[in-house]
């Protein structure tokens, strides 16, 4: 269950209106990597998490934090929609004295044309929860696999694109305000960075997950093909780097280069087409119904239905 | 540019048909962390790579490999559908006797009800750009940011949760025909984590990145917050993990545990409505056209735009 | 700011697993209409709010519950899924003796066959911020416009069709712990249709809404048809309605009823396709490059750009 | 079945073509709230409709009137997109002095520069079935439930975000034929708000459904919290409002207040992860294959299954 | 402008419900190339249609006719859902005797968990705007480009998808209603067939069009490469088609067949990152804010940005 | 399996960087027509390809080539993007004077406000698998039916409206350099308009299909209706084509003109709502819970269960 305090983590407000950079800053709050991610990102997982207390009680703590995190975002889209101007200006470049002088155009015009348009039509002046380009945020847009080192890895990734994403808008403005208030984010972001890479360390020294995940994966796999690098091009740059030589990160293997690999495995000869499925096959097929079923070679559901039929009373089919 | 070789890179066909695995198995090609993923997520970082050729290279290399992947997998559910049961047996369930014995069901028609319709209707017993549910493959599974560590760590979470989910496919069929199939994919993922912590290591040990990406955030940060863990419920597991005491991951400061945290921000008072945008106001607006635009102190814009009308010949607005 | 509190809102666990349940209930989840709508609808129109504070207020309130609410349906999703039933048993298909006993098949298989597969391939057991289908949670399923009265009737609708789907999933179990569980929901929501009614209300009794919204419509509509029902197929059983007879509901006129209504405006004669896009026209048009620009009678922005070239030193285009 | 009348319903072109409100006015056609939302949930609905045949007519008929408003708007943005500039002008940039007088910068650069680019690459000049910034319209923005009371405080709803956007939208040009063409759709939104809030009350009078919807739920719910409101957040303004108190609006309860809300579930202890699905648990699992399933208490199924077994000849698992 | 006409274009009812086979037709509604896109597809044409009126009273006639179609499939859903299965039976499984004679199922089960879930909880019964899989219907499935060539390329295309669709739902069904009522569908697709093709002819022979669209393409191509086929695999199988030697179906050119293609193009060689994007560059760039831009020599814009500056009083940047 | 080759297929570099026409660029990489679109049809085209091998390999060389074109397009985005216009410049807004002179803006400032805001935050300069404006591509997008003829329509259209969008493009810029790069794409479109038409009549020489796709609809279709144009609207334009009149295409029947089309089928009666689902009915339902069923005539599920239940020991329901 969950409680609001009215008062925000963190706010400073922007000097001044500003309705492209908020269309700019949607990218924080509805990106793929945006805040709304990384909030249900961490509720999904902690509500799934049946790890020791310790990460779960972590993984609800920062999912917390992060709804207001979108918070603060929204409030400050809300200021930066103040007053957009959403009008064109129809009369400068009627008058073609003033359309001159003003290159046909005055600030307003670059602005209004370029805004969010859905800023001033649909949400009245308020944020919305998509992106930069006003695509919405979706579910598909966050991991919580109930393995706490893959997911880990893939919170360690948000955070690391997260920061990246709230830098670029922080060098893309000069409000001051804007800039005290993506200050604190960005400590945030950094906070979190650690964070991961303190909760993969933990897990491991738990003894809970290995270098490879899951653990289990050793026990299928054609272990000879599990440290080779396959050069698939021409040019052998690629096996200048660490993971062309030298042991492997797991501590099991040695990596290898493979400079021309070879393919394995037969050209695919597809069974032909189910006569029913109107596809092309390799001869013109007779005009038919589906009645008819293709003959050739029966397959293991085909046997075994006709073992069934004949031990059934009356039969089908 | 790229060449096509008939043969697969592996390939072990199904001991039998089954319509409903092929199902499950299309959220190895198409799901938000399938094959399609990885392919392009690493051809657009290694188009969009500006850093040493190594990096450009290898990541071409995988990526043209994962190519391969999404060929193997398509050619193995074409086989797993292969005479799949395509229409329900209205004949059992019309003789009560036959339909009591068969529960009034036969094993084509589990199979028939809960196999994609899809695969029938639309594919004709192909594979789809899709996952396991049937949701299209899309472009917002991907990232390329052209920050190599930031990418780096996205793509050892890709393979990390792309080799859990072969791993739990692996373990959902007796097929040994797809184990054998799977096994092989299952190395190449093993592979593919380690070659990522490879990567991030080498990219570390060029002197490219630091722990804390990217680096300039660490100039930007409000750095009082930068290591404090927040803690947003009642309780204090989130105490006991790595990431609330002891020097942080990067090195440069030291973890901090807020068992209380306060908020630090004030209520937001976000500014009156623009009467133009017709949103609800504190106090009754009277019923205006948008000509009379809000009272109260104007904004840096439009102290800018007045100036610019009394400097300009006829003025305007 | 945000606060979790580790115990849940309410909570009965299910007398068993159900993992085809557990699909169904992921509506209530992820649907359109869905608790994550809800929850981001209020939180979205509450940071979105610039009306009286106790609107805000009321709006974070029920927002905040709502988190709650994703949070215990998301917990009865993992106690639905324990011990899912992963694989289909392919021994029973295998012996035919059993197989026709069994119908083949067994109480596992159509389960196994029915639940998402995405609940043991990608979430491991856990809830999705998806719906019943599988399709995710997006941003466009909510409305905050930033007028109340708009969005609380959004509300109301939006209560009114998730009381609908509780119920009809209520009567889909014969679970009492489910059934318990979602009796709370149920009452939660009768709440809030009372609430958002009450809601209309008290907006309309402080005077800042009327009937239709926004008020400022009545300026610019061309009034001689707001309060005309058209009947747009033969048959008039449309006009025995309230809607079609009587007083407006906003007091301002009388409904009538156009019984043959004939439409008023042209045949529409869109302009010729502009050259450069090659769009199919009346006539053939020549075969030419983009250079030289569709004749005719110049428009408005033409016009004006000519009289900016004469006045420009050194002219253009 | 339909038939189609070339003449539109209303139509005044506009003035003058421009680019980027005809961008904005997409939202109208394609956006979430817009005609085409209206135009398909009125006809789902009417399909769907099993009630008194006055409503299935009047949810044609106006569902009919909707698609003639497609038509409008989209004949609208053809016009609007009359010889739309689609190139910059790289001239005025090349000329330092012109560049300079201009501001590096012309009316169609502005224009050019802004527009939806696909009004000229996809579409050649013509309206396209998207919102205003380029997302296309999708199914699940429409609302068929067969329940007609939680359908109609939909289309309130729809309506009332709709006529909210034609008024934003009427305000942001100045362009009289513009105007005129939104002053009917605006006086036809009116019309059908009136409608839904008569056909809400038509339909509460002809005693088909009550206050709250649908009726079963007061057998089902939890009656205790039916009334109650929850104060979430600190402080009480949300406790000024008309359902804080009084008699609810059914006229069944009365409101209440709840201003300190307490849990009233447990901590959830979900139950250990299966280990097939190498999920991480409370305690290091032996690395194993799936063959050996978990341990402890069998739930129903198992037990189920287990008795099946017993009774089948040749048993399995 | 539309009218609706009470009786359907053609139908027939089901012979008894099935929700299964309701899920199945949901792809002919709302599925990629199910009636709601030609529908679509025809009046978005018909309404962007600007050539010859014989083509556009054609457009929407055909589109008008759609719109009848997707009623019919809409109301045949409503039958097959009738009396849909909604529960599973609890019953039959806790009674092993039952459970085992049964196979733990009964009829209804497998109908229950296989049915599309939205069917019961979101739409009471009624069809929806999606596919066989539940995923909505959206805008991006439809073409209008304004050149009635590629178009009606696009419409052949989509009739010969969608009658191979309605054939395979055909065969999938042994109910003689749903048969009668599908195979009007059919024979209306095989018209369109036709009249596609006859549209096509018609174009080209009123001059309107050439067999390569747009006509203009021939006057910008590098035309030594518009009649090669490249081989870009192993083997010459694709050396055997029409495609591969004769005249070219434009009669302009002969088909020749590159064995061996080669690149034409360098390795790219992208510019070092800007350093205020924080990508990855060739060397370790020193840590930086953004203000110091990156140096090497100035692009276009640069140098004219720099002219700019200097003829304008007080400078800038 | 496939291979790289690091030099590209053809590539001509841009004269200067022009962000503003690389966000319109994407339209050919991400677009639903574009070249991610029909690289990933031919690849499933002829992965899931069971008629001759020389289709199956044509359909993976020109797949292959369009990975190709894919990298082509995303390098030149790069390029485009170099030293993109990331900021707006404050400064002269803040001067009135330089404001006056300038019109406020800047050729950087129009350039920045316009530009797809993802290109600076998200991909760091690099381009995306998405359209012009932003929206990711998808695998809805493709069609691979088995069907080769269907298929081969289907790529028609694709290289049809492909090569549209490519000279819509050509001719937006000035740029020589992008000129260059496209002008090959268009002669490769060239070809393979031509390819697709050749394909088609190779298919049909080989007998393999026949003019209307697939063969066996004429077995199914109500052939009366097989050639009938239906006029829906008012006035008979339609009357005057191809489609109207003389001998079909497909060389089976003669084109009818069907100038006052009515309805063959009856009205709608679809059943009375289950109650357990809660739409409405025609008369007040007594409130109920769904233990009751809803009575009336039996329908044939319910006739079989019944006889299932008397036939088995204990019944059941």
């Amino acid at each position: 269950m969950f409680y609001h305090e009215k008062r925000l983590q963190y706010f400073t407000p922007p000097e001044r209106p500003d309705a492209v950079y908020a269309k700019k800053l949607q990218e924080l709050i509805g990106g793929s990597l945006g805040e709304m991610t990384v909030m249900m990102q961490y509720l999904f997982q902690g509500w799934n998490c049946r790890g020791p207390a310790k990460y779960k009680d972590m993984l609800l703590d920062i999912g917390t934090e992060e709804i207001g995190h979108v918070e603060m975002l929204a409030t400050m889209v809300a200021y930066l929609l103040d007053k957009a101007p959403i009008k064109m200006q129809e009369d400068a470049a009627k008058d073609p004295v003033v359309g001159a002088v003003m290159g046909g155009t005055n600030p307003r015009d670059v602005i209004t044309a370029s805004m969010n348009p859905q800023h001033g039509i649909v949400s009245g002046g308020g944020a919305m929860p998509a992106d930069s380009v006003g695509f919405p945020w979706n579910g598909r847009f966050i991991v919580a696999s109930g393995n706490l080192l893959a997911d880990f890895r893939s919170n360690l990734h948000a955070e690391s694109q997260g920061l990246l994403q709230a830098v670029r808008l922080y060098e893309m403005t000069d409000d001051l305000g804007v800039k005290d208030h993506l200050s604190f984010m960005i400590a945030r972001d950094t906070m979190h960075q650690n964070q991961w890479l303190a909760a993969i360390e933990d897990l491991q020294s738990e003894g809970l997950e290995e270098t490879v995940v899951p653990k289990v994966a050793r026990q299928y796999e054609k272990s000879e093909f599990s440290y080779q690098f396959w050069n698939h091009s021409k040019g052998e740059e690629s096996g200048q780097g660490r993971w062309a030589k030298g042991p492997s990160m797991d501590g099991r293997g040695e990596f290898q280069y493979v400079a021309n690999p070879q393919p394995l495995g037969p050209e695919p000869e597809a069974p032909q087409p189910d006569p029913r499925l109107h596809g092309t096959a390799k001869t013109p097929q007779a005009s038919q119904s589906s009645a008819s079923s293709a003959k050739g070679e029966p397959n293991v559901i085909d046997r075994m239905v006709e073992v069934i039929d004949r031990i059934t009373p009356g039969g089908q089919q």
